[in-house]
């Protein structure tokens, strides 16, 4: 793509570095912003800007923050001795959303890595360990994806609390509500069946 | 979506106005820019500021420019009594990437559509019109896309030439090269058979 412009093309190369945008949706978005009044060009540059530089990290649970404690953690109403594992805020939105779960989280900042270059240190897990040896936390609820990496950082935080008087379970897994079973995955439903429930226990929620 | 920071959210709206970015993408966007060095946001959000605060208009073809003129329109090997009319800059591009065309542009920016306030005066066509009454122009190709507002578009230019010794072009439609002929619509096959070319022509490029 060739640009009379170098001003478009250095916005059009900046663009294109976000996830899942390519050359010619950056491009669209640039000229869309070009027809747009100059203030929604700015609000969006300053948000932008704003949130990287002055972002916090809750100093409990690693959870993004406009305050050194999340309002979660300083909820006094909340269950601080069970703690749920999660990579990142959006996961702690989506479990907030169901309104089932009242301790406190701690946000890993991704999952180990190996293969983009993403190890322990760089993950809050040190945190984690330090808070549950601190003896005030009872259960630790792994909350990762399933994936590779998330059941390695599963494991390795699980050998990391070895010794420690803490239960450690991990979210169910299990048929989606309203999904057909023919359509599931054989993986899914053999775990669905292995780890199946009282039936009474079903009807709670 | 609830956020636990302000300045998460203010950034996730702002995003989220552009064209084809919803919350939940908009999300990504910003977490992604978060885990990313300053300078890339920095970057990001100088060049779209930068673009929109300095951006420059060919003053003749009113394409996108760092300079009064553009370089096509500043190139004297083109041929200058052509001008091609088209509705933004991405059209410069594909039309520029064909290298079959060695005349100059007229960007429009936009096309007439009612249903979106665009009127004829929002448009570049008075000083498309006003190049036409200077004599300098000997042909007018219209290459907006078929649409409803292209057509209307190109007929109202049309009808603003009218007594003016120009000779109006439009691009031709017609089956794309590769297409089956069973796949493609009826308007446009009919058309291809309606203004149908020798067939020597069709050898030569």
């Amino acid at each position: 793509m060739e640009f009379s412009s170098k001003l478009l093309e250095e916005a059009v190369n900046e663009m294109s570095q976000l996830p899942g945008i390519g050359r010619r949706t950056a491009l669209r978005l640039v000229l869309h912003l070009l027809k747009q009044p100059e203030s929604q060009t700015v609000a969006l540059s300053k948000s932008l800007v704003d949130l990287k530089t002055e972002v916090k990290f809750c100093k409990n649970c690693h959870n993004i923050s406009d305050t050194e404690l999340c309002e979660i953690c300083a909820n006094k109403s909340r269950q601080s001795e069970i703690v749920c594992v999660v990579e990142d805020i959006r996961d702690v939105m989506a479990i907030e959303n169901t309104s089932q779960y009242r301790g406190l989280y701690h946000v890993l900042g991704g999952k180990i890595n190996p293969m983009e270059g993403v190890g322990p240190s760089q993950l809050t897990i040190k945190s984690l360990v330090d808070k549950a040896r601190s003896g005030e936390v009872k259960e630790i609820i792994f909350a990762l994806s399933s994936t590779l990496e998330g059941d390695t950082t599963n494991f390795y935080i699980f050998k990391q609390l070895e010794g420690l008087d803490i239960r450690t379970s991990t979210i169910a897994r299990g048929i989606s509500v309203g999904d057909e079973l023919e359509y599931a995955d054989e993986v899914t439903l053999g775990r669905s069946i292995t780890n199946r429930i009282p039936f009474e226990n079903s009807l709670k929620s």
